[in-house]
Protein backbone atom coordinates (compact mmCIF):
# COMPACT_ATOMS: atom_id res chain seq x y z
CA UNK A 1 0.00 0.00 0.00
CA UNK A 2 1.18 3.25 -0.98
CA UNK A 3 1.61 5.68 2.05
CA UNK A 4 -1.56 8.02 2.31
CA UNK A 5 0.51 11.33 2.89
CA UNK A 6 2.36 10.37 -0.27
CA UNK A 7 -0.36 10.23 -2.30
CA UNK A 8 -2.07 13.03 -0.72
CA UNK A 9 1.13 15.03 -1.86
CA UNK A 10 1.33 13.29 -5.24
CA UNK A 11 -2.76 14.50 -5.53
CA UNK A 12 -1.85 18.22 -4.49
CA UNK A 13 1.07 17.89 -7.23
CA UNK A 14 -1.47 16.62 -9.40
CA UNK A 15 -3.78 19.68 -8.92
CA UNK A 16 -1.43 22.59 -8.95
CA UNK A 17 -0.17 20.94 -12.48
CA UNK A 18 -3.43 21.00 -13.82
CA UNK A 19 -5.18 22.84 -16.60
CA UNK A 20 -7.69 24.06 -14.19
CA UNK A 21 -5.27 25.67 -11.94
CA UNK A 22 -3.20 27.22 -14.04
CA UNK A 23 -6.15 28.86 -15.60
CA UNK A 24 -7.35 30.11 -12.29
CA UNK A 25 -3.87 31.31 -11.32
CA UNK A 26 -3.83 33.56 -14.77
CA UNK A 27 -7.39 35.07 -13.95
CA UNK A 28 -6.76 35.75 -10.23
CA UNK A 29 -3.36 37.57 -11.45
CA UNK A 30 -5.04 39.48 -14.38
CA UNK A 31 -7.88 40.46 -11.82
CA UNK A 32 -5.35 41.51 -8.96
CA UNK A 33 -2.92 43.19 -10.97
CA UNK A 34 -5.05 46.12 -11.94
CA UNK A 35 -6.00 47.97 -8.64
CA UNK A 36 -9.43 48.83 -9.73
CA UNK A 37 -10.46 45.85 -11.23
CA UNK A 38 -8.97 44.23 -7.91
CA UNK A 39 -10.66 46.67 -5.75
CA UNK A 40 -14.13 46.23 -8.21
CA UNK A 41 -13.96 42.80 -7.18
CA UNK A 42 -13.36 42.78 -3.68
CA UNK A 43 -16.13 45.24 -3.55
CA UNK A 44 -18.14 42.68 -4.96
CA UNK A 45 -16.56 39.50 -3.63
CA UNK A 46 -17.90 41.33 -0.15
CA UNK A 47 -21.14 42.40 -0.93
CA UNK A 48 -21.98 38.72 -2.31
CA UNK A 49 -20.33 37.17 1.14
CA UNK A 50 -23.02 39.88 3.01
CA UNK A 51 -26.06 39.07 0.91
CA UNK A 52 -25.61 35.05 1.24
CA UNK A 53 -24.49 35.35 4.85
CA UNK A 54 -27.84 37.33 5.23
CA UNK A 55 -30.36 34.87 2.69
CA UNK A 56 -28.73 31.95 5.09
CA UNK A 57 -29.78 33.49 8.05
CA UNK A 58 -33.17 34.40 6.87
CA UNK A 59 -32.82 38.18 6.45
CA UNK A 60 -34.31 40.20 3.52
CA UNK A 61 -31.92 42.41 1.79
CA UNK A 62 -33.51 46.08 2.60
CA UNK A 63 -33.84 47.87 -0.82
CA UNK A 64 -31.90 50.75 -0.72
CA UNK A 65 -28.59 48.33 -0.21
CA UNK A 66 -29.58 46.35 -2.70
CA UNK A 67 -29.63 49.64 -4.55
CA UNK A 68 -26.19 51.28 -3.19
CA UNK A 69 -25.25 47.64 -4.00
CA UNK A 70 -26.36 47.51 -8.13
CA UNK A 71 -23.39 49.15 -9.47
CA UNK A 72 -20.97 47.45 -7.88
CA UNK A 73 -22.66 44.27 -9.20
CA UNK A 74 -23.50 45.25 -12.70
CA UNK A 75 -19.98 46.70 -13.20
CA UNK A 76 -18.36 43.65 -11.77
CA UNK A 77 -20.41 41.01 -13.95
CA UNK A 78 -19.74 43.38 -17.07
CA UNK A 79 -15.49 43.46 -16.65
CA UNK A 80 -14.09 40.58 -18.64
CA UNK A 81 -11.34 39.79 -16.24
CA UNK A 82 -13.64 39.20 -13.28
CA UNK A 83 -16.52 37.43 -15.35
CA UNK A 84 -13.01 35.33 -16.43
CA UNK A 85 -11.83 34.85 -12.86
CA UNK A 86 -15.64 33.48 -11.82
CA UNK A 87 -15.72 31.40 -14.29
CA UNK A 88 -12.28 29.34 -13.66
CA UNK A 89 -13.43 29.44 -10.11
CA UNK A 90 -16.17 27.63 -11.07
CA UNK A 91 -14.34 24.73 -13.41
CA UNK A 92 -12.03 24.77 -10.56
CA UNK A 93 -14.26 23.95 -7.70
CA UNK A 94 -16.15 21.33 -10.06
CA UNK A 95 -12.61 19.17 -9.25
CA UNK A 96 -11.95 20.00 -6.25
CA UNK A 97 -15.58 19.19 -4.89
CA UNK A 98 -15.30 15.88 -7.07
CA UNK A 99 -11.82 15.55 -5.11
CA UNK A 100 -13.32 15.82 -2.08
CA UNK A 101 -16.79 13.74 -2.54
CA UNK A 102 -14.24 10.95 -4.05
CA UNK A 103 -11.68 11.05 -0.91
CA UNK A 104 -14.78 11.35 1.98
CA UNK A 105 -16.82 8.43 0.89
CA UNK A 106 -15.18 5.87 3.16
CA UNK A 107 -15.80 8.29 6.16
CA UNK A 108 -19.63 8.75 4.82
CA UNK A 109 -20.28 4.99 4.16
CA UNK A 110 -19.46 4.80 7.85
CA UNK A 111 -21.74 7.95 9.08
CA UNK A 112 -23.97 7.79 6.19
CA UNK A 113 -27.03 5.60 6.57
CA UNK A 114 -26.68 4.00 9.72
CA UNK A 115 -27.28 6.91 12.67
CA UNK B 1 1.25 13.34 -15.13
CA UNK B 2 -0.83 10.74 -12.98
CA UNK B 3 -4.64 11.67 -13.86
CA UNK B 4 -5.82 13.25 -10.92
CA UNK B 5 -8.68 11.52 -10.74
CA UNK B 6 -6.53 8.32 -10.21
CA UNK B 7 -4.93 9.74 -7.58
CA UNK B 8 -7.84 10.79 -5.64
CA UNK B 9 -9.38 7.64 -6.36
CA UNK B 10 -5.94 5.96 -4.95
CA UNK B 11 -6.01 7.99 -2.13
CA UNK B 12 -9.80 7.01 -1.38
CA UNK B 13 -8.28 3.62 -1.19
CA UNK B 14 -5.57 4.02 1.17
CA UNK B 15 -7.94 6.37 3.91
CA UNK B 16 -9.87 3.03 3.67
CA UNK B 17 -7.15 0.71 4.39
CA UNK B 18 -5.83 2.40 6.73
CA UNK B 19 -5.52 1.40 10.69
CA UNK B 20 -7.18 4.72 11.71
CA UNK B 21 -10.25 4.10 9.42
CA UNK B 22 -11.22 0.35 10.50
CA UNK B 23 -10.78 1.65 14.47
CA UNK B 24 -13.31 3.97 13.42
CA UNK B 25 -15.04 1.54 11.76
CA UNK B 26 -14.85 -0.58 14.52
CA UNK B 27 -15.94 1.50 17.47
CA UNK B 28 -19.00 3.09 15.03
CA UNK B 29 -20.37 -0.50 15.15
CA UNK B 30 -19.64 -1.63 18.69
CA UNK B 31 -22.06 1.99 19.67
CA UNK B 32 -24.47 1.39 16.78
CA UNK B 33 -24.98 -2.53 17.50
CA UNK B 34 -26.28 -1.11 21.01
CA UNK B 35 -29.44 0.02 20.94
CA UNK B 36 -29.08 1.99 24.82
CA UNK B 37 -25.39 2.99 23.70
CA UNK B 38 -26.37 4.11 20.14
CA UNK B 39 -29.46 6.08 21.76
CA UNK B 40 -27.10 7.20 24.62
CA UNK B 41 -24.65 8.24 21.71
CA UNK B 42 -27.31 10.45 19.13
CA UNK B 43 -28.49 12.17 22.43
CA UNK B 44 -25.08 13.31 23.18
CA UNK B 45 -24.19 14.09 19.99
CA UNK B 46 -27.53 16.40 19.36
CA UNK B 47 -26.29 18.49 22.74
CA UNK B 48 -22.76 18.70 22.20
CA UNK B 49 -24.11 20.20 18.29
CA UNK B 50 -26.81 22.45 19.68
CA UNK B 51 -24.66 23.84 22.53
CA UNK B 52 -21.70 24.52 19.71
CA UNK B 53 -24.26 25.60 17.83
CA UNK B 54 -25.70 28.43 20.53
CA UNK B 55 -21.97 28.62 21.98
CA UNK B 56 -21.32 30.07 17.89
CA UNK B 57 -23.71 32.68 18.15
CA UNK B 58 -22.75 34.22 21.18
CA UNK B 59 -25.84 33.11 23.13
CA UNK B 60 -25.41 31.75 26.79
CA UNK B 61 -27.11 28.16 27.63
CA UNK B 62 -29.16 28.41 30.15
CA UNK B 63 -28.38 26.97 33.42
CA UNK B 64 -31.60 24.53 33.61
CA UNK B 65 -31.11 23.03 30.61
CA UNK B 66 -27.41 22.78 30.93
CA UNK B 67 -28.32 21.05 34.54
CA UNK B 68 -30.85 18.42 31.79
CA UNK B 69 -28.29 17.97 29.53
CA UNK B 70 -26.04 17.02 32.49
CA UNK B 71 -26.75 13.68 33.04
CA UNK B 72 -26.96 12.76 29.71
CA UNK B 73 -23.22 14.09 28.96
CA UNK B 74 -22.09 12.24 31.98
CA UNK B 75 -23.57 8.86 30.84
CA UNK B 76 -21.90 9.28 27.57
CA UNK B 77 -18.31 10.24 28.73
CA UNK B 78 -18.39 7.49 31.18
CA UNK B 79 -19.45 4.85 28.27
CA UNK B 80 -16.35 2.72 27.45
CA UNK B 81 -17.88 2.71 24.09
CA UNK B 82 -18.72 5.95 23.28
CA UNK B 83 -15.18 7.12 24.67
CA UNK B 84 -13.59 5.03 22.16
CA UNK B 85 -16.01 6.03 19.58
CA UNK B 86 -14.58 9.81 20.37
CA UNK B 87 -10.94 8.88 20.33
CA UNK B 88 -11.08 6.95 16.87
CA UNK B 89 -12.93 10.14 15.17
CA UNK B 90 -10.44 12.31 16.80
CA UNK B 91 -7.74 10.60 15.63
CA UNK B 92 -9.20 10.05 11.79
CA UNK B 93 -9.88 13.71 11.89
CA UNK B 94 -6.14 14.13 12.12
CA UNK B 95 -5.71 12.35 9.06
CA UNK B 96 -8.47 13.91 7.38
CA UNK B 97 -7.56 17.48 7.94
CA UNK B 98 -4.18 16.62 6.97
CA UNK B 99 -4.97 15.24 3.74
CA UNK B 100 -7.35 17.97 3.35
CA UNK B 101 -4.78 20.77 3.83
CA UNK B 102 -2.47 19.47 1.96
CA UNK B 103 -4.71 19.02 -1.38
CA UNK B 104 -5.98 22.61 -0.93
CA UNK B 105 -2.70 24.33 -0.34
CA UNK B 106 -2.15 25.22 -4.02
CA UNK B 107 -5.91 26.64 -3.89
CA UNK B 108 -4.68 28.72 -0.07
CA UNK B 109 -1.21 29.92 -2.54
CA UNK B 110 -3.43 31.85 -5.03
CA UNK B 111 -5.78 33.01 -2.39
CA UNK B 112 -3.77 33.36 0.78
CA UNK B 113 -1.94 36.56 0.94
CA UNK B 114 -2.70 38.24 -1.96
CA UNK B 115 -6.30 40.16 -1.46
Amino acid sequence: MTNLYDLAYSLEKSIRESGDYAALKSAFDAVNTDPTTKQLFNNFRELQMKFQTMQMMGQEIPTEEMEAAQLTLTMAQQNPNIVKLMEAEQRFSVVINDVTRIIMKPLEEIYGGNQ
